[in-house]
């Protein structure tokens, strides 16, 4: 039976953390780390997670600047918002929600994001170094990094383990293989086109599933002792329960508990690392200004 | 027993391309191709490996501009001379020679190349792109572009296929493994951490060498009929030649090829690719701004 990482414990672990060096920046050198939050529409989903991204900050000590354009914006408009915020000597960071609206190309909005204020992470810049040992980028992507996070409060070992990661978005799946590697694991990424997957998961000693397929690894795909990294969130419908539907990860967890040596739940797992590295960048860029 | 991959006969026909595009270049729009290379200090195999490219140049109707500056040149001149020929229009290409004496950073000499002259592809903005599907780098980086083309002229597949990338380096291991996974391999990338080495390469079905260790690859690390590309290139001690040396990959050829199904050579493999895909990336940056 496998040990829980307990993501949510750890995230909380970390948001106390931000809070004790947020309170220091202030009183040390009367910096309070500001992140800017941009939502463009009015998606619901979007709108949920840009109000608990602020949420979070508040109730470290990092102070929110919310900005909600209509759906309707120009491209120029918010790169003129971007550019501004880039200017601003309170706002550390700047988060744009995606999806953006159709008329807004989120490559060239994500990239008008100064290096330095960039604390999701999603600069292609940051992106190259994540696999190079001994270098570090501005902002380490924050579900990548969280992920990491979980298995280094977990003290498990990745230099010259096996790593197998499932899925290689710019998001997740890639950067995360990148800095497993960083790491000195020996690191194979699979996707969609990767045959005999079963024989190749069976060979990790840590496995990350960032793929979006509900359950689709198996008992039979994990290796006795594994860790299970599950990035993975997906509605399935479930008529137990009020709402008619519940989360699920990537992974098959009530069966793969069973036979790995560890294992992230979902919800409670990746999911509230998010949210703490968030916190974490956005305070290290904050630290970034009163050092410099 | 292996069919040879002939990278002398795949480098030529290359230029031979790479020729006649320079020369509709010309005709068409009066832009003859430029390279500015830089050397600094009188390291001889530096000299060597200028002088080679220059000669290649020639060759295919490239226009190449040589600096040779002292050992003792300053970082800051070094700047300079790349800002001056950051900004020529007949300068297509901006190769600077490593490695660099003492005084001057690499990293700095080299991220100061703007972008759209990086034609040794080394700037870690171009590193980031490589892995994901869909999109370019302004120029791939010329060693693992060569590694890639060696297979894709060969007629290997390399979608769905195990690939196995011995070495992380940022100049071969880790971009070709990002190459290989653009490209839907399903890619492993080992190092000197990785335990059971001959395990993982035994699953290899393409099998990238460049780890710097002399025939470290031997026969029972190979799956029978796989693709092997050898990048390494280390001398040895051979009493029977006159110069008392030979050069040899990081593959036990002889043995190897009697059970891969293809292979590279050391000398020529991988190594007459470099220059080929230098010659084409400037190219690439001349028909750039010719379009423009």
């Amino acid at each position: 039976m496998a040990t829980l990482i307990d993501g949510t414990a750890i995230a909380a672990a970390i948001r106390d953390e931000v809070r004790a060096e947020a309170a220091q920046l202030k009183s040390r050198y009367g910096i309070v780390p500001g992140l800017a939050t941009i939502l463009v529409g009015d998606d619901p989903a979007s709108a949920t997670y840009v109000r608990n991204k602020r949420k979070a900050c508040a109730e470290v000590g990092i102070q929110s600047f919310g900005y909600e354009l209509p759906a309707t914006t120009a491209q120029g408009e918010l790169l003129n918002l971007i550019g501004e915020l880039g200017q601003r000597a309170d706002v550390h960071g700047i988060l744009v929600q995606v999806p953006l609206p159709d008329q807004i190309d989120e490559k060239t909005a994500l990239d008008a994001v100064p290096l330095s204020k960039d604390v999701d992470g999603f600069n292609p810049a940051n992106l190259g170094v994540l696999g190079v040992k001994g270098q570090r980028p501005m902002f380490a992507p924050c579900t990548p990094q969280g992920c990491i996070e979980l298995l280094d409060r977990s003290a498990i070992q990745i230099a010259s383990k096996r790593a197998v990661v499932l899925g290689r978005s710019t998001i997740v799946g890639l950067p995360v293989a990148l800095m497993l590697l960083s790491r000195d694991a020996t690191v194979t990424l699979c996707h969609s086109k990767t045959v005999d997957l079963p024989s190749i998961t069976r060979q990790a000693d840590i496995l990350v599933a960032a793929i979006g397929k509900a359950r689709m690894v198996t008992a039979d795909m994990v290796k006795p002792g594994a860790v299970i990294i599950d990035v993975g969130t997906n509605r399935i419908a479930d008529p137990t329960r009020k709402s008619g539907s519940r989360l699920v990860g990537d992974v098959d967890f009530e069966a793969v508990k069973e036979i790995a040596g560890a294992i992230t739940p979902v919800p409670g797992g990746v999911g509230p690392m998010t949210i703490a590295m968030l916190l974490r960048n956005t305070l290290l860029a904050a630290r970034r200004q009163a050092e410099k």
